[in-house]
């Protein structure tokens, strides 16, 4: 379970670090952009649930997770850059193990059903939205018209819902994760949206 | 009292609706960003006095309230629209109540006047501050010409004054809301300003 | 020791308010931003670590030494324009004493040296990333040709060193600070940069 935390941070890291590089920011702004990418949903979400101080800062290993994914992004980004495909799917994975850890998380430190869920999502998103607040933009799960906060969503409420149905956890966390993997995907390859407000229908 | 918190919710999760759908996001922008402009401000006072998780978060009504905010702004928002003057009027009610609401929780979680007040501050406009961050705004409440944090901060120094001096919750919080409410609405109708740096008046 | 933090969170307060007068804040805006910037990053790491209450928001004389800070230079700002080459010394020295003191501080509440030093930073920078973000920039700790953090990190990663050694807690923070001091102003004065990701070399 570690292990699988610490690819998820390494490659949220890296996706914070392409931020920083496009922005053509140092290094600093590099590492420094990768590791709250890589670990601030975690933070967000223990900071919540007073779980602090946050793994996610205590524990050298997920720093060091993060802070590599957007230092190799400082040396090697033409190359990742190419591997863009490659990150989107990890990014889904990313998106799908985080979420449903936090869901887990936040139900294990006693919140409801309904909050639980949404700790999932924050912890899934909540280090992008940091990232992006850094940059300077509105952050990309509010922005982007592909889903990405729904199957966050779903991923996060099944987990809810297997774990208070007892279910044992690696197959709460493989369904859930998975549904929250292949939902994204499929919505990035397929170009599935969310409805939007009437009137962009109007007026565009 | 929880009715009246989740009216002042359920109001300021519409004005972050309204901010989403001005801002072309699709049902989950509206629906985040009504969800944290309702309840962001209630989470930053609870996270700074340690009460975690936060009510705003644990308790579902109060999610409910201010994700129905947003929510009703998405199927409605032409509608709310015309109903602009009343929303700021709500608005004001909002205000008033959570920042009163804020210095009367952070003192009793043993804060001084000082601090209690800044709290209610904090709880009257943290939501809003949020929603315009995620908008990429600079905040509304820094940037508006007419007076808005300078009611809120004497509702919540009144509320402070109130309770040291032992006077009856129900009185505290009428009065001292009543204030913020008060005047806020008549600097919103009548334009009333803070002061500014000397150069603006020089240079514009 | 308090002295000296009075100091720091007064010349941090005073940036804040510089950045609201440029940006034509009224008065509430000046004293929002001055104290965000002189306690912000206090607050941040006071919220992971679980000090909560953070004294920086607890204790007036913390609060009133920033709020201060922004004040005077709403009335006072074209004096203190002309003093920029002070206030620069001004802010490496509170750079360097809320980094160490971040770091100390984090050491305590039994945090290991890595995330230890990185809480320093976090103490170091944090105010001014709240400033700049509400200010609806990118933060300038990320954006500046100049070294910022890296001395900060080095001034935070000697006082983690040095605690850990044993030595006397004054020797420690005169010597940590004073590297983070002097390396800070050398490469302000100097212009001393950070790598940067080397497209920026090719295409500019």
């Amino acid at each position: 379970m570690v292990i699988v935390d610490l690819l998820a941070m390494f490659v949220f890291g890296i996706s914070g670090g392409l931020t920083a590089v496009r922005m053509r920011l140092d290094i600093v702004g590099v590492a420094v952009l990768g590791t709250v990418t890589g670990l601030g949903g975690g933070w967000l979400r223990d900071v919540l649930i007073g779980d602090v101080p946050p793994p996610g800062l205590s524990d050298w290993r997920y720093l060091t997770a993060a802070l590599l994914g957007g230092l190799i992004t400082f040396f090697l980004h033409p190359a990742i850059n190419r591997l863009q495909p490659l990150i989107n799917v990890f990014d889904a994975i990313g998106l799908g193990l985080f979420s449903v850890a936090g869901a887990l998380k936040a139900t294990e430190y006693g919140l409801g059903p309904m909050p639980a869920t949404i700790l999932g999502l924050v912890t899934g998103v909540g280090g992008g939205v940091i990232r992006d607040v850094l940059a300077g933009e509105v952050p990309t799960v509010l922005r982007r018209r592909d889903l990405y906060a729904i199957p966050a969503l779903a991923g996060a409420g099944l987990a809810v819902v297997g774990t208070r149905l007892d279910l044992p956890t690696v197959l709460v966390v493989v369904v859930a994760a998975g549904v929250t993997i292949v939902w994204r995907l499929l919505a990035s390859w397929r170009g599935w949206t969310a409805p939007e407000p009437f009137h962009a229908a109007r007026s565009e």
